[in-house]
């Protein structure tokens, strides 16, 4: 990937943004990107809310989820959900923790996720459950320690969707657009679901048709007709990234980001999107 | 029909990006017209989500869903399903496909879905169900081979809204402002009945009413009172699609549709809606 | 009430809007007024959905609903539930017929529409139902002959609030401000119902209860202050009405309400709300 | 706390919009908190919308809930239920009463809130019930009399969200902060419980795992990045409130507060939140 660095920090900030702009993050939540160069290593938001990211708070991590440079401001404290999903899943490239309200009644009622459009079939074939007393007892029920991420990345196994009881899901994908696309159409089957049993009983896809439905929605045609359209609407609610890096300009890149930053942007993810 | 090909363009993609803004479609779905003066040939937007579709991304295919120019940009998979019922439907001149949260759970859980006030009666009198798997075992449930959507238009039948289980819903209809209203409004019926099943027992319009009801609601006076609405909201919401062809002027173009392109639009809508 | 003409169709103009805003009328439903001098005549918008209805669109009808001007212009075929109310109910002065997401399960399902908390006291000590079948077996489910509209109002009787079967509603107020506020808080008591109902057994209002929170959210405060409120919402989503009443001059109407002409509005609103 | 009075009614204007443009809400419903400086007064706005609320319109009343200075201006009705929740708590700075669609129909139902993932730990260990029957039988609901408002107080008890049957919630806070984050995700997990009993058997969280739970995401950090978002989300929707206090002077703030007012409360925001 000839990207610059600077490049994948605007692509993470807009994937966080982009993900809180369609409802699915809220205050909380984060999608992180292992560092294309160097597998090692793990790009994530200093800790904000998703949908406040800038690429200046893009920080980089090792995959015990410290921070290379130390940086002195606040890191999110699940950190190690993405560290120890990276260690444990060398094709995962990026991941998505995140509580929405279309999954959490799964998460709290332990019901099975199963789906039931070919949208949603990119779940993939099961997404299995996590269930931190299993391991720790009671807890407060955040992924804080390195050996609970490391238990959560067991439960998620070969799978790409783990729900975590009480508390929320983890996303995985093979790239940045691939988690985007998995995490929003996680949750819209999810939401379909849960209105197919109040009206009667659901037929779900059967394993060889949800195979072939997500691998013709994870090819580069869907996913990037979707990133487009995200991208837009997110521009349309005033929420692309500004441009600029650092910290001394920030002033003035947020008067830019709302006027031709934001066209910018959009030309700029029209050119990639084809 | 009198209208330039320019303005038939323009139309076909307000009527996208109006649906889009109702929540109807997303990412996904799209909605097609026949050619008003080649009844072999139909029109559809390239590969693009349909809020984001521009009167320069409407291109011409043949009954067979073939291009008739070969444009080298990407095309949608499932055009077929445009193709096909206009082959077999020669009173059909428009056509929406989706996956609407209001209708997929009719979908999913196979129930009946039917008018429930005079506004839903726009459905007619029967909505078949149609299922990929009796005539095609397991597949990918995307609709992109001739027979497919031959077999959809076949399950359609005589009828204006098929629904597609574990997939969506494809509507059709006699004009492209009766497709956009009978899709908003079989959406928001889908939605009473589910909230009426939940509370008790819904009665349903019986057969005479709802044909009488349909009747009422498709003259050209509701129809265009909705049209007058929905091009205001999107209006509103910054979304109405640019009046120029082509790609050189597309910027300066973008410039004038969100100040004095907006405003023209609203206006020529008024005189129509007359 | 010395307010002017001009003054009474812009209060009505925003009446509608502020209904519609608030995503109780669609394209489709009306707010009417009798005129405060002329008891024998109402106030209602030409055929027009009614977020779009602007001061110059307010027509006078007879009790009859035949409009006392010849207009030229389309009317709502539905404009006997206005005047039959009025002609029955001296003391009802504001009318508005709505399809509300939240009311509909309730004339689908046949479901007892109960106050369960005070603001949704406004409803009144019940809301019957009125079955069109009852007096004129298979229909269109319109309310356009007088006949209809008279039978409506004698199944309204005394009451404030009609559920109409497979149709809608219809809510009566005292005054314009009382039938908007009585229109939204009956269908958030609505919502609140049919979710505590999904969720065990509510605990309604008793009569006594329902009829002493009824006297005190009807009161002038509380109107006063939802009042404010929905002005402001309708403000800040652009949808103010234009404050001059003509045809010639609408283009620059239009064009000051998007700047001035709401901040004036919003003025003249807090000034009147004290 | 060395902050101005000028700057606490900005924060407790700003807590009051919040609130409301997450939903929470809406034309009704209020947020208080304790004068920092004497603990026996506390601040209010005027009777008037939260989202409308402005510095100015902050008053400081005695705990009896009678106002300092005349003001000359309508007051809440309901303005004991703070006055009297501070006299019974000393702990508590910050209240809030809402009736929020989340929570209603647990106030409807008598269904008991529990915490269902971390962050709905915040709720505390229980959520007591209050039925203003039990001490007063037929009322109007409302909550003016002072012996109301000490009944109410002595039903919260030493907990920190009170469920009002047939009437609202009321949440309490030992900071303003706290008291917003509590509110909103009481109602965030009210939401979630609602639809796992819908799906199926929920599990809540046990009395430790609630405990350490509310202990992480009350601490400064959870809070503080919450605080930062909705403030955000305030500022994109233009509901800032104007910082100068003063009558005189509305118009002109007013007109600031659409450009530079929103952008310095941003920065001020931010600085804070670190």
């Amino acid at each position: 990937m000839p990207q610059s660095l600077d490049e994948l920090r605007f692509q993470l900030a807009l994937a966080n943004r982009m993900v809180a702009n369609e409802g699915v993050l809220d205050a909380f939540g984060h999608v992180s990107m292992r560092h294309p160069d160097k597998p090692d290593r793990y790009l994530l938001a200093r800790s904000r809310s998703p949908e406040l990211v800038e690429p200046a708070d893009i920080l980089e991590f090792t995959l015990d989820s410290e921070p290379v440079a130390a940086p002195g401001v606040r890191l999110y404290g699940e950190r190690v959900i993405h560290g120890e999903i990276y260690k444990a899943r060398p094709d995962v490239t990026a991941v998505c923790h995140h509580h929405a309200a279309a999954l959490m009644p799964y998460c709290v009622a332990g019901e099975e996720l199963v789906p039931v459009y070919h949208l949603g079939a990119v779940i993939g074939g099961q997404a299995p459950f996590w269930d931190q007393r299993d391991d720790f007892g009671d807890t407060n029920l955040l992924v804080v320690k390195p050996e609970e991420g490391a238990s959560l990345a067991r439960a998620l196994g070969p799978h790409w969707v783990v729900l975590m009881r009480r508390h929320g899901a983890t996303v995985a994908g093979r790239t940045l657009r691939e988690v985007v696309f998995r995490t929003i159409y996680s949750c819209r089957n999810a939401e379909y679901l849960t209105q197919a049993k109040l009206l009667g009983i659901p037929s779900p896809l059967n394993p060889r048709e949800a195979a072939a439905a997500a691998d013709y929605n994870l090819a580069e045609g869907p996913v990037s007709r979707a990133w487009e359209y995200w991208t837009m609407r997110l521009a349309k609610a005033g929420g692309t990234p500004p441009r600029a890096p650092g910290g001394r300009t920030v002033r003035s890149v947020g008067r830019r980001s709302k006027a031709s930053g934001a066209k910018k942007t959009s030309k700029a993810s029209k050119r990639r999107s084809r």
